[in-house]
């Protein structure tokens, strides 16, 4: 197994079962820090660069919470606005890396173009985090998923996922991928157009993954041990909402919705993940049943980044 | 007397006399530290989160430099668009509470919406510290003021305040009740169109404070031992000007001001307070009368939130 | 010599060689840190303030990492929008800076008003770096490029100076001035609307040195030992991109571009430098040649702001 000091995270196609495993320790032992509510000092001599290029409230403040937690400093931008590298030079990848290397000790980058952290690590002389590339991957918050899973469930093997939502995000993407490592089955249930690509299907099959596709969540739910969802947003909303400064919200389709009345179908101990915001597919009267893990998946969000930051960092042995 | 350990600091409503003391008292205790220029390490384990959903300047950095100060981190929002909470999503204020409070130790938040700094309190697990909340109220702000007073003239009992402004500003509503503490009096000087609610002149009369309200500032000037300003701006101005990208500005009527040449009929010990920024109602060339203290306010807006910070999470016995 | 503890940087015409002599030597002193990749502690108690009221990638976070590759602490802002000092109160630098100055031990500033920080330096109890100011000076950036040339040439003195661009722009103000206590040469090449003005090249000549002006960059590109680059921006292109929200880019003419095929004729020992981001003035196929030197440049750039925050903070003896 590769040792993840100096290594790059950028897709979960890469990642190996043990790999996983050694994640998951990672997060375990460091754990305690988070919970403890003090900020330690393992990461005190190292710099984190952000270089976010689309907005994020949860990916980046986890990022760097995790390395405050840790002791460690931040430097970055959240608005690429802000930055030169964002304005009428269009800057290239190659010319930003080879600023902000010196800036600090790790990278993590979202950016809105798939590749994009791929492309910052191939000229970087320290880690790169992907931190979501658009229709790419989310390696990290698909990590934290699965370390939640782990904890709630004591195992993902054996498990089976209902993925719900718009499965050409990056998260779904991310997580097929780390799904074929594990003994787990996943079914899949979005809008039409909103489904699996059929090249992303043939090549999650072709790794082995057990999965099938459903029309609604109905149909599926009494199947499910975790219920992985995600929001279906019509791109012209959120265009014309943007746009407009405001207009009324859509409703999801029930095909698409987690209830309390339809939890009554799942089984008693099934989770739902959810990375959140949500919009109507998952009402607040969920919050309080025995299913939501979601408040966990958000604290967990912390210790995946501490335990990756630790590990690329070179700070655990 | 309550424990401020843990506690959140959302109106000035709840403050009893002690607890106003004990907040003044750790403030002078951590003085020295601020005027050192030398960052301590009081709250080294500790990470503040700031939630900022307004624009703001002076809230927001005396709060982050008071962290630095006690040799604490910070991570959070200066700019709501640049998040995933002030984006489409329209995110329910509990959903952001349970990402924040994993991310620190204690948030402070500014919001456009009266309340929800104390909607936030209700579901985080760590401390919230209200940054102002609309029309409602700003603590911090206000204790900052009154710790002013306190060092400049040796007293808050037995003062007269003459409140110059918007009476409808959050300042306004949090120095209101944290008079009724004191033996002090208080004078309204304020455009009719932006004087106290009855509701809330009801409220302070009821709770014992002895207030007058008058027209012009020349009438009272002579009256007032705390000169505490606020700017009068006109909504329909700044929304235009925020449109139109600058235009003429408006003048502030003379009922309002304070100039070099009113002074000559105020107590010579008499303090100007502005929270600052300010417009024209407070001209440049009463800067270095005897009466101008607002350099010093800026100075303690960092020190009280050291205080502050320091109690809340529990640093202090 | 004075003294650099508590003294702001301004300009580079104050500056005497024996100045620019220990501001290098610091920075050699320090580099070792930032070869280290570990933050030291230098800085540990000190708070820097950042008040960016224009874009900044490249300068901004230069100082922001040298901070924290110090141990040191950083609060501010990059986006004048997010503050009250940059809305429709259009507050004064005296005020602005009389609440920074106790948010911090120094203050850097960006500002799109020629002399700006020179009026804070006014006011401020605290030191002032000019991160640059509209059409005047950028020493950082300059004490950045002449490290470079001292640490890839191992001198500055009987060198001649090749700058390429807009001669308007604050790096070639800072650059015209650093040369005059230097043995060294200046070329000029420029659009002949960029050019140096008549007052600017009268203070040079009187301060003693030796340029001349070009029309061709091809002419005069064998004579150079630095090849000093910034891009030519045409003004109402910058403007209208921004504006319609991206326009097809102009290209810039032969004249000022230093291309692979150019540098044949160039000296074998030649540097380039450009402070970046490049528009097409410099193609990425020079970035191979033996010639260029803005990586290094722009690790200076950390290494540069390390040192002169040390001087001022007076963390160097």
């Amino acid at each position: 197994m590769r040792s993840f000091a100096g290594r790059d995270i950028l897709s979960l196609k890469d990642f190996e079962h043990a790999e996983f495993m050694q994640v998951f320790e990672t997060a375990e032992d460091l754990e305690p820090i988070a919970r403890s509510r003090r900020n330690g000092d393992l990461l005190a001599t190292k710099t984190l660069v952000t270089a976010f290029y689309q907005p994020s409230t949860r990916t980046r403040l986890a990022h760097e919470a995790a390395m405050h937690r840790l002791g460690g400093h931040v430097v970055g931008f959240a608005d690429p606005k802000m930055t030169r590298a964002g304005d009428f030079y269009q800057e290239s990848i190659k010319d930003t890396v080879h600023m902000l290397e010196y800036y600090g000790d790790a990278i993590v980058m979202r950016h809105f173009q798939q590749g994009a952290p791929a492309e910052a690590a191939r000229w970087a002389s320290v880690p790169v985090i992907n931190a979501g590339d658009g229709w790419g991957e989310h390696p990290t918050q698909v990590l934290t998923d699965l370390y939640t899973v782990l904890k709630e469930r004591g195992t993902i093997d054996g498990l089976t996922f209902l993925c719900i939502g718009d499965m050409r995000m990056r998260t779904m993407h991310s997580l097929g991928y780390a799904l074929t490592q594990f003994d787990a089955q996943a079914i899949f249930v979005s809008p039409p157009d909103m489904s699996l690509t059929a090249e992303f299907k043939a090549d999650l099959a072709s790794r082995g993954l057990v999965f099938r596709e459903a029309e609604h969540v109905a149909e599926v739910i009494g199947d499910a041990d975790v219920i992985y969802m995600e929001p279906v947003v019509q791109a012209d909303y959120t265009q014309s909402r943007v746009e407009s400064g405001g207009a009324a919200r859509p409703t999801t389709p029930d095909n698409y919705r987690v209830t309390k009345d339809l939890l009554k179908r799942a089984r008693t101990d099934s989770i739902i993940l959810h990375s959140l915001p949500r919009m109507d597919e998952l009402p607040e009267d969920v919050d309080a049943t025995r299913h939501a893990r979601y408040w966990e998946e958000a604290f967990n969000g912390v210790v995946m980044r501490m335990a990756l930051l630790a590990l690329v960092l070179g700070a655990t042995e």
